[in-house]
């Protein structure tokens, strides 16, 4: 059974994300890396240890990444996160928190020790910076050729960014990680704003949860419910909310939700447009192509994949 | 028979795509309109009688379109298109004027009668600035609808630009018109950097035509061998020159050449992106899509008929 590992900056869609992994007997949840981005770590953290207990897994062990980029001395969650996310990052709703801690063991030492015992087997999908990635195949090079695969929520390629018209909020927060992965060989696709933005929920779907009156059914579509709103102010043009993130753990569980292009890509570093995901002119024409960037989505499929799948697990974990 | 016009700004590879357009018995090339970008208007109206002649086919008419655009005052030819097209814009090659001049009317009217008395047998082929069609289809809008298609070189949307990170040359010449064009509804297929970058052309390649000991022969090798050279110091990663044009124009005969995005494009026209090609966000889930973005080439296939329609061409021409 392919073996998944979450890498979340746990808000509301990475809560999604999680409630996806879970719904999805394809596959299983070894663990979840905590990152920084809508949330700081600590928040994210906690968050994904009180949603896996919530959701009925509490078995799902959660590690402790890296709490900046290189770049930068500190992360500071900007205005805008909180105003998508809440204050907590999961909408402002109150949930219980865990009992249980994260492991002792590091985020980027728990990825290299899992691509080495599970190998072809396991798949890691990063929903934040590529932070904790980059500094496990900067440890452990040869990891980049053992894992299985990467998908990555994050990025824009054929579409303007969510941050200025170039670049995308997760890459945006750690450019050199990005950059550094996708030279790096490692087979990743990305599933970037191109296809998100096409896969939106809206109250309808939300309203399914809350009539299931189990505990999960109402904080998941509390939460949501939050996150819609913040997408009415922000983009109103949409009608409906971003699946960024649960969307990349479904084509980690069904690669065919999406049509791919076989590209080598960079992220711009220097000037104006750094943070930009884009193709590496320099490597057009080498036929090897270590990245697919995901640049149609079956709509339809996906939200009944994904209302199937967390709806399921929303009424079962009670 | 499918009706071509080429709208040109005739330098070297806008000589080679008329040598391929004049080579391809699927079209009957009914006119070339002038444009500015890699020449002036009047230099590039000068070379496309010049060529038609030299290759053979006095029969195409050539028309003089709009000398700049309409957000400038006039147009100067940049120190960089001088030095990758020569100052003639082919090479610096000699060739005989022609003794036909331009046709009296208008580019502008003779591209809208075209589209009146062609219809959806018409192809239109504008490997410059995008001047001259929007003018046309602002003129008698009605055209955009009653057009075959539109197959433009011009932009890059998964690759960088070549004026600057996010910028083709082409665009960058009147990015209005290009945004006009993309946002009109028309038809239209870009062929941007993405795909014409792959196909390169070699010394191998031109010293075939010049074995073939004919004057079109000669001229074609002569002129493209200064482009090569450009080549090998403004992109030497690349070993050879891009066939922009010719991409373009075989794409027009044969659209199966290269695999497509349906998407609806725009081009930035404010800020430091200015020029830039990319999806526009705010139609990003209109189901219809009134562009196809080239984003995947067969190169073999390509050079293959390349080399056999110009090399034939260049053969029976004399």
């Amino acid at each position: 059974m392919t073996k998944l590992i979450l890498d979340l900056d746990t808000g509301v869609d990475d809560a999604l994300a999680i409630a996806y992994a879970l719904g999805s007997p394809e596959v299983e949840l070894i663990g979840i890396t905590g990152t920084y981005g809508n949330v700081l770590l600590e928040q994210g953290v906690r968050n994904a240890l009180a949603i896996t207990e919530l959701l009925g897994h509490p078995e799902v062990k959660v590690y402790k990444g890296i709490p900046h980029s290189e770049a930068t001395d500190g992360f500071e969650v900007l205005e805008i996160s909180k105003f998508i996310h809440g204050n907590n990052g999961i909408g402002d709703v109150d949930i219980p928190d865990s009992a249980r801690e994260a492991e002792t063991e590091p985020a980027v030492d728990f990825i290299i020790d899992a691509v080495k015992t599970y190998g072809k087997d396991l798949v890691y999908v990063p929903t934040g910076p590529m932070t904790n990635i980059a500094a496990a195949i900067r440890k452990a090079p040869e990891i980049k050729d053992k894992i299985g695969k990467i998908v990555l929520m994050g990025g824009a390629l054929t579409v303007c960014g969510n941050v200025n018209c170039c670049v995308e909020a997760n890459i945006s927060q750690d450019p050199d990680a990005a950059d550094y992965l996708f030279r790096s060989g490692a087979p990743a696709t990305m599933v970037g704003l191109d296809v998100t933005l096409q896969t939106l929920l809206t109250y309808k779907e939300t309203q399914q949860w809350r009539d299931l009156n189990t505990k999960a059914g109402d904080f998941l579509a509390d939460m949501t419910d939050f996150y819609i709103k913040a997408y009415e102010t922000t983009s109103p043009h949409l009608g409906g909310c971003g699946l960024h993130d649960p969307l990349a753990v479904g084509v980690a569980v069904d690669p065919t939700l999406v049509t791919t292009l076989p590209i080598n890509l960079q992220v711009d570093v220097e000037g104006p447009t750094r943070g930009r995901t884009i193709g590496d002119n320099t490597r057009l024409n080498d036929p090897v192509k270590t990245m697919q960037a995901a640049v149609g989505v079956d709509v339809p499929r996906f939200l009944n994949e994904f209302m199937t799948r967390i709806t399921g697990l929303a009424r079962n974990a009670g």
